[in-house]
């Protein structure tokens, strides 16, 4: 069988080297925008060549996007269908493989697994996707053929609800793609069972990036109090639990999720240890100090306060105030943990934004762990700025 | 008792917000250098008062230092002896109790740890000591005496032979100060048996600082094979063994550090896996290539490429050819550690040298894990630039 002929596009002279050392990504200021390239469907696939002719690979093509090309394979003759796909998503299995011992865990990071704007994360038996750019979005139907050959999950979800979309200019949504969700999903994460809304919580359901940052902070909360504000379903805060924590306050805006969490914790058999309070991170924070209370483990992972990059001077200060809130809740001699999903927020500013919130805080201490999202979040190696997620742990004197 | 009236030296007027912020250095320029402050002996305790005449700590000064002066305490009336220097150990006995189970680590790892110019590193009933300030090494009979008070070692080594004595206008040299060593000193890290040269090894013999990097390379390498370039005295590789891989070959250009590499792996009763060949690491690689072989893991971490600044550029394309070189010898699907423990190369530079070496040998993957030192090499919150470590690993496909 030969190779399908796909529409060209070619890259302006001189602006192939990039692709050539690996990057996946061309800009539309790269491409030669002919009245044919930016007559193509949003999210073709083509060919891409560059200004001397030579075929370096197969992308998928939007003239209407920043990110105009998303190479998907160097080799020109390659069959883009559900079986390319499918090979793909074995190598990721056998990565998450070696890295874990139970099937609940990002299974594709888009580029660093290989395809560009494609997240699938793996509850057991039940999968859920996101199709995050056009040309994902047009292969659908050969991704969800592939998850069902690799997989044969008993459902899949699509969560087409990410922002990002609007940027590729698709419509956003989410829906059950195959088989049914009838409540929430279970999962085991560092020892401890939870329960994630994967058809309507946020982002797939659960958030499995911050697993080594969960393990870390709760090894050092045996027999100590814990607090875990911006909770959600308990990630953090049952952890400390499972590693013998007195007690944990889940803290969120979310009865919902607080619900999740309380209903997890029995199932862990440690609902006794568990209080929860529902409301607004800074304001519970605000009425403990005022109550006297103090934690020996002090978790604060908020949603991104830095949605875009004009946000960056306001949820910098968010971050500080943050930072100082949650110190003036820890013990002496306990530990604070500080997270954000920022992507528009650097990591040294994040370190910076805290410490001032710690010092200002009135306390110091020393930054014990500082670290990413978990392995099955890999970074593409000419994409260190996809590297969004910045956990850092303190202890206080 | 009252506290001993200490010289005074005074912060030039409007410089004292950083150390009210925390920080804790004063620079030569920041302080009244009056000839009586510049008749000070090196590493003279001084009360630090700022323009206004307000006391702000107690600090060792040194005139002839750029890091003129290094807090010990913002208490103005603290009393600076081995009372107060055993407080702060305990307090660093405290923390490396919660984050490790046996007594082998890093316990002052300088400012962080609240000790300004002091290292101490924990063999079991050894201790191994660096006076890197001159202010430390005027303490050094305060330091020695809560040293015995609160670990009572069996024998104290001193090892001052850190570059960083020269900046500080000391001398350098080593002995055992207290008790005898006769031979390695056995520690156990990630579960293995290693054997440190705490009397003339690399540093104070044994790197603690890349543990759970270590730990993190080795729980991928179960039934593979693996390599081990600068191996020293074995601490990735063993590790690899300790968790079931197939075989290690450790390179390195020290007989003594592979022979006792050799002895610990005795010891953890799996000399039959290991294999070493003493050598310069970018030539053991170029010769392994030229042998055809692959392994499942390898790790190349390095002594610095760049010891000062200048050498940047130079170093810079060190770790490149580096991770080109060791890139080339991992099995597809394999996994490969890069380290730097230069202080003057920047994460982002050295996550982009090692991707661009990655490349330069045809390779393509993704980054798994991008961590520094461990948590018992703290860093103090206003002092980011002493994160030093880097170890990026990556899967290659």
């Amino acid at each position: 069988m030969t190779a399908p002929q796909h529409p060209r596009i070619t890259i302006q002279k001189g602006r192939s080297s990039r692709l050539r050392k690996g990057h996946p990504w061309l800009f539309s200021n790269e491409v030669d925008m002919t009245p044919e390239a930016k007559a193509l469907p949003r999210g073709a696939l083509v060919s891409v060549i560059d200004a001397g002719g030579e075929a370096l690979g197969i992308a998928t093509f939007n003239p209407h996007s920043l990110i105009a090309a998303r190479l998907l394979t160097a080799d020109p003759a390659a069959q883009i269908d559900a079986g390319f796909i499918a090979n793909r998503l074995r190598r990721a299995v056998a990565l998450r493989d070696t890295l874990f011992a139970q099937p609940y865990y990002r299974l594709i990071h888009s580029e660093a697994d290989g395809l560009p704007g494609l997240i699938v994360d793996r509850y057991g038996d039940v999968v859920s996707v996101q199709f995050n750019s056009a040309g994902m979005d047009r292969l659908r139907d050969s991704v969800l053929e592939a998850l069902r050959t690799v997989l044969s999950p008993r459902a899949i979800v699509v969560r087409n609800d990410s922002p990002v979309r609007g940027l590729e200019g698709l419509e956003t949504g989410h829906e059950v793609a195959e088989g049914v969700i009838d409540g929430p999903v279970e999962i085991i994460e560092n020892g401890t069972r939870f329960l994630a809304d994967v058809a309507t919580g946020q982002k797939t359901g659960w958030f499995f990036d911050q697993r080594p940052n969960r393990a870390f902070i709760a090894s050092l909360a045996k027999g100590r109090t814990a607090l875990d504000v911006y909770s959600y379903a308990g990630g953090f805060g049952l952890t400390t639990l499972t590693q013998g924590a007195k007690s944990a306050l889940l803290v969120d805006r979310s009865e919902e999720a607080l619900t999740l969490a309380k209903q997890a914790a029995a199932l862990n058999g440690f609902a006794d240890r568990l209080e929860t309070r529902c409301g607004d991170g800074f304001k519970v924070m605000e009425t403990l100090q005022s109550e006297g209370r103090r934690f020996g483990v002090v978790v604060a992972d908020p949603p991104a306060f830095v949605k875009t990059r004009k946000d960056l001077a306001t949820g910098a200060k968010g971050y500080r105030k943050m930072a100082r809130l949650a110190a003036a809740l820890v013990e002496n001699g306990g530990f604070l943990l500080c997270g954000s999903c920022s992507h528009h927020m650097p990591a040294e500013q994040f370190f910076e934004e805290v410490s001032h919130g710690i010092g200002q805080a009135g306390r110091s201490g020393r930054l014990l762990w500082s670290h990413g999202a978990g392995s099955d979040h890999p970074v593409h190696p000419q994409l260190p700025e996809s590297a969004y997620l910045k956990a850092l742990a303190f202890q206080l004197d």
